[in-house]
């Protein structure tokens, strides 16, 4: 029986709370990563923070600004330039790579989070002398491809040629024969799924902001507002958040 | 016939300092990125920024130290728990993944350099009005498999596999059809096939720092240093920045 340790991308949003209740129960060890790029939803940042304390679980928030600034051709990270979608009908985001797709962000994300998880890894086979077959070092991404498949980043066929772009340039992936599995168990699922499965497992949804606008409440017009009424809406349930 | 794009992860040494002269006659505009991770030689940081004005290259320095501290599992990034190996043969190095290696290293320089990459030609194409096909983007990258194989990010393998998570990932590889090019034309040359060709090219050698150590002058012992040597000694020239 080996010891999964488990790295999670935390965003502080829905889909990434009730995976980390998910994870938490798979995973011997898991350590959470937020990350700060200049997005100006920086509210999910606190929110990611409280929860990660919520969950008592080893958290993380890499300035990662700088990315922001590289990849800046999006309405995430340029709000002069770019105006957020408003109230587009959630049919329609399913189609068209939408402007608020920030350049590789997934693919940046995973690599950080990888990187993060292979030292922890190399530091309990080297350091700590656990045996390398006592050990699975697992990446939780709460990628969703169904209610939002313009983004090109959380399609499965990525997340797998990910995880073998992951295993053949590290060290515990082609020396100690461990690669890092990627699992996006929300990936299929639609926002009222998530939303009932954050209910069974009492994830801390009333902590989580999924707006993609700044503010002290959800716009409720933004893509991300409106999927989310639409996924508590089908699922029957308040939103604890409102 | 479409123009090159390029974008050049630049260390400021001898591999990416020849092969960015190698790139600026291949393409028609061509940026240079150079990476503070909190490595111990930053001189390179300082020699990268002669190197690019003296090509007069587009050039930025990102701050990623957050990522040396989550990949801290290194000589090159913790020199309070590692030493670094010195004067060893430079057969044995081509063995086991030696100390100096940090994890998924150029995996995450790639996946940034592409996403500026991205963002860059976005910016062409919506912005500008640029047609698609009159771009061809490539990311240049100066790894070296031959006298270095024990680094796995440096392999031909992890480079065209890591191409395929970047077109999976991204805009401009899945909506446009233009799939960023990994270019490794460095990947199968020996040191001293490299200093030859940064002689036929004029690179400015002289501003080039390799060495693994801080310090104000080479250590002429560790084993970026000692590659460096064999490759200059093979090539029978005089090493200019001595």
């Amino acid at each position: 029986m080996t010891r999964r340790i488990g790295q999670i991308l935390l965003s502080g949003g829905l889909d990434s709370t009730t995976l980390a209740c998910v994870a938490q129960r798979e995973c011997y060890d898991l350590a959470a990563l937020s990350l700060d790029y200049g997005q100006r939803h920086r509210q999910e940042l606190d929110a990611a923070a409280l929860v990660a304390a919520h969950l008592a679980l080893d958290h993380q928030v890499a300035d990662v600004r700088f990315y922001g600034t590289l990849a800046s051709h999006s309405a995430l990270t340029d709000a002069d330039q770019f105006d957020l979608p408003e109230n587009r009908d959630t049919d329609a985001m399913s189609g068209d790579i939408p402007i608020t797709y920030v350049p590789l962000r997934n693919t940046f994300f995973l690599t950080l989070a990888a990187a993060q998880l292979e030292s922890i890894v190399l530091r309990r086979i080297e350091n700590d002398g656990v045996p390398p077959e006592d050990i699975t070092p697992v990446l939780y991404i709460a990628a969703n491809a169904l209610d939002y498949s313009g983004y090109p980043d959380c399609r499965p066929d990525f997340y797998a040629t990910a995880a073998e772009t992951l295993r053949l340039g590290s060290k515990i992936g082609t020396h100690y024969g461990l690669p890092i599995q990627i699992e996006t168990p929300l990936i299929d699922k639609t926002k009222a799924d998530i939303v009932r499965l954050a209910a069974e497992l009492d994830a801390p949804l009333h902590l989580t902001w999924s707006c993609y606008n700044a503010g002290s409440r959800p716009c409720g017009t933004c893509d991300s507002c409106q999927l989310r009424q639409k996924g508590f809406a089908e699922a029957g349930l308040d939103d604890p958040a409102l």
